[in-house]
C-alpha cells in the first residue's frame, strides 16, 4: 500500500503569466498552419543588433564558453558601466553590476537578497505580474497600489503612506516606463519616490527594463542617480531586442553585494555565456542606432492604434510615456463576452489575433482591459486592426 | 532623519558557492597574467559538440530570436524524448519535458513546484551544495543524510527510515553520479529508494546531470523507469560539455505540470532561446559519438590521477563510478593547514592550481579533502600533479 504523493506545495499555486500561455496556445495554432498576429508579447520583431549576431558567430569558432564569474564576464560589465555613463552621466563600479539571466533572473534574485518570507512588498497595479508572482512564490506578501488614471498609473507618495501605515513595508517596486501601461514617472517624481523610501527604511526595487524605448527619445531616470541604495534592474530584452538570449542586469547596492553574490552562485552559476561575449557588441554606436531605430517603428505602431481607436469603439487608454505597449479599456466593445479574458480568447481563435487581457496585470479592474502590444511593428497593428474590426462586427 | 535601510534578508544568508568563490578568484590570477590550471569546475574542456556550433552560426543569419513555449521549442523537446528512448528504452511524452535554464532552473521550479516552507528535504552528506543552499533560501529544511564510505557516500533505505523517523520527510534529492563524489546507485537500488518514497509519500528528485559520464559506458539508471512520481533533472552541461550555455531539462510528473509551468512562466519565461535551436543538433550521431569521446579523455585524466596519489600521500579516495571527480581524503598531506580551505587557497596562490576544498559539499568532515574535476583533461591533471607534489614537498 503506498500513501498519496505530496500534492504540489502551496506557494506553487501561483497564477500562470497568462502570456507564456497564449503564446503557448499562439505556438500551436501557428503549428496547425494558422496566420496568427501576436501582439501579445513584449517582443521587438528586429531581433538582435547585426554586431551582436556577427559576433555571435565569430565565438562559434572559438574557444569553448565555460561557467564565467558569477556576476558575469569584465568586458560586459565594463561595457555596461560605459553605458550609464553614457545614458545618465553616471559613474557606476562594473563590481556593482551583476549580469543576470534576463530581468526575471535579477528580480529573483533580487527579491531573495533583500526580502524575507512575510515581509510586505508593495508594487502598482496593473503591473507586471511576474512580480507578484515571484514575490508570492517566495512567501512575500504582496501589498498592490490601486494605480488609475488619478495617479498617472504609478504610485505617488500619498498611495505608499496608506500602505505603509496599514503595516510597514519593506519594499517598494517600481517601474517606469511601466507595463503594461507605458506610463513614466519624471525624476522629480523618482526623486520623491526614493527620498520616502530613504525616510521610511524601504528597499526600492527599480525595474529600468523599458528605459531608451520613449516617446521623449530620452532614456528614462536612472534610480541609482538619487538612491545607491535601490536595486536597478534592466536587460537586454527590449531596448536591443534580445528577449530570447535571456540577458539582463542588476545593480546592486554594496550592502546587499555578498548575498546577491552567494544567492546567484547557488540558483544560476552564471548568466548565459554565449549572449553574454556577444552582447558586448550591443554598446557599439551601430548597435544603439539600430536599437532606436526600432523605437521609432513602435512609434510607428502606437500612431496606427491610436488612429484607428475611434473606429475601435474601445473606453479609455492609458498614457504611453514610453515602453511599446497600449493599455486600453474595451469599453463597449467587450460586448457579450463575460471579460477580457474571454474577448481575448474568441479573438485569438476565430480571427488569429494574440492580444493580452488585463486580467494579468490588474486582478481587480482588468478584466475590461487588454494590452496591446506594439514590438511587432505597425504592419502587424495594422493587420491586427483589420481583423478586430471584424471580430467586433 | 533617514532611517536604516533593512538588512538584507535572513534567507539570504546562504553560503557562496564555493567553486564560483574560486572560479572568480582563478579570472583575477588569470587576467594579472597567471598560467593557472583550474581543476575546480565541472566543465569539460572540449565545449559544445560541434554540429551544434554549426548550427548556432546557421542561426545568427536567421530570423529573430524571441521567448518560446515556457517548456521550449516542440523539436527540442522531441529530440529529448528520443533521447529517453535511444538511452532508456524509456517513452517519454515530450509535454512531461520541460527546458530550463541549466539543471539550476530545473532545481529551483522543482523546489518551488513540490516543497513548501518547512518542507524537510533529505539529500546525501556529501552533496552538491546547490542543493542544500536553495532549498535553505527557500524556507525548507535541508535534513542531510550522512553517507561515508560505509554507505557507499549514497543514501540506503536505512539512513532514510532513520531521518523519516525523527520527523516526517516531504523529499528526497538523489543524484547518481554523484558531486563530488562519483559514486552510483544501480537500477536495484534505485527502485528500492524509488519503493520507499512512494510507500511513505516522499518525491524523489533525481539528478541525472552526470548521466553517459560512466567508467561503464553506460548510462546510469533513470528514476522515470521506476517512479513517474519523480522528479527527474539533467543538463546539456556535462556530457556534451555545454556548461556555460545555460541549458537543461526536467522530465515533470503529471500532477506537477500546471504549478511547474505557471512557475517557469513567472520565474524564467523560457530557457535561452539561441542554445535552444542550437542543442536540437545534440542529438545527432556526430555529437554523442564527440561527447562519449570527451568522456574517454576524463577516464584518461582519471588514470593519471590515481596512478600520482601513492606520491601524493593522500588518504581515501571515494570509489568514482562516473563523473569526472576524484574526492580524497588529504591526511597528512594536509600537513599544517588548519582546513582544506586554507590548503586549497594556499595551493591556488603559491602554485596556481584550483581544485575545491571539500567543505563545499560536507560541511561536518569535509574539512579534510578535496574535490579534484577531471575534466580538463589528462594534461591539465598531470601538471596540477606536478605543482601539487611541489606546494607539499
Amino acid at each position: 500500500m503506498s500513501r498519496p504523493r505530496p500534492a504540489p506545495a502551496t506557494r506553487a499555486a501561483v497564477p500562470p503569466f497568462a502570456v507564456m500561455s497564449i503564446l503557448n496556445r499562439v505556438a500551436e495554432l501557428r503549428a496547425a498552419g494558422r496566420d496568427v498576429v501576436s501582439l501579445c508579447a513584449g517582443e521587438p520583431s528586429a531581433g538582435a543588433p547585426s554586431d551582436v549576431r556577427a559576433r555571435m558567430t565569430e565565438l562559434m569558432g572559438g574557444v569553448p564558453l565555460g561557467y564565467t564569474e558569477t556576476f558575469g564576464i569584465r568586458p560586459l560589465r565594463a561595457a555596461l558601466a560605459g553605458h550609464y555613463a553614457r545614458w545618465y552621466g553616471l559613474d557606476v563600479d562594473p563590481d556593482a553590476i551583476a549580469v543576470t539571466t534576463g530581468s526575471s533572473g535579477a528580480f529573483t534574485l533580487a527579491f531573495l537578497a533583500a526580502f524575507d518570507a512575510g515581509d510586505r512588498v508593495a508594487l502598482a497595479r496593473p503591473g507586471y505580474p511576474a512580480y507578484r508572482n515571484i514575490l508570492t512564490a517566495l512567501g512575500c506578501e504582496v501589498v498592490e497600489l490601486d494605480c488609475g488614471p488619478e495617479q498617472r498609473f504609478s504610485p505617488d507618495v500619498t498611495v505608499l503612506e496608506a500602505a505603509h501605515a496599514r503595516a510597514p513595508l519593506a519594499g517598494l517596486v517600481l517601474a517606469s516606463p511601466a507595463n503594461p501601461t507605458g506610463t513614466m514617472v519624471d525624476a522629480q517624481q523618482l526623486a520623491a519616490l526614493a527620498g520616502w523610501c530613504a525616510e521610511h527604511g524601504v528597499r526600492l526595487v527599480s525595474d529600468e527594463i523599458y528605459h531608451g524605448i520613449t516617446a521623449s527619445g530620452e532614456a528614462g531616470s536612472c534610480a541609482w542617480a538619487v538612491d545607491r541604495d535601490a536595486l536597478v534592474i534592466s536587460s537586454f530584452s527590449k531596448f536591443w531586442g534580445m528577449t530570447g538570449w535571456r540577458l539582463g542586469w542588476c545593480l546592486v547596492p554594496a550592502d546587499l553585494r555578498p548575498a546577491f553574490d552567494a544567492l546567484a552562485g547557488n540558483f544560476a552559476l552564471c548568466a548565459p555565456v554565449p549572449a553574454q561575449h556577444a552582447a558586448v557588441a550591443a554598446f557599439t554606436d551601430r548597435s544603439y542606432a539600430e536599437a532606436a531605430a526600432a523605437g521609432r517603428t513602435f512609434d510607428a505602431a502606437r500612431a496606427v492604434l491610436l488612429a484607428a481607436l475611434p473606429s475601435l469603439g474601445w473606453g479609455a487608454v492609458a498614457p504611453a510615456d514610453g515602453a511599446f505597449y497600449v493599455y486600453a479599456e474595451l469599453g463597449a466593445a467587450l460586448a457579450d463576452h463575460v471579460d477580457s479574458v474571454a474577448w481575448c480568447a474568441a479573438l485569438l481563435e476565430r480571427e488569429g489575433v494574440a492580444l493580452t487581457p488585463g486580467t494579468d496585470f490588474d486582478t481587480v479592474r482588468g478584466g475590461s482591459a487588454v494590452r496591446v502590444s506594439l514590438a511587432a511593428g505597425p504592419d502587424a497593428v495594422a493587420e491586427a486592426v483589420t481583423r478586430i474590426r471584424r471580430f467586433q462586427s
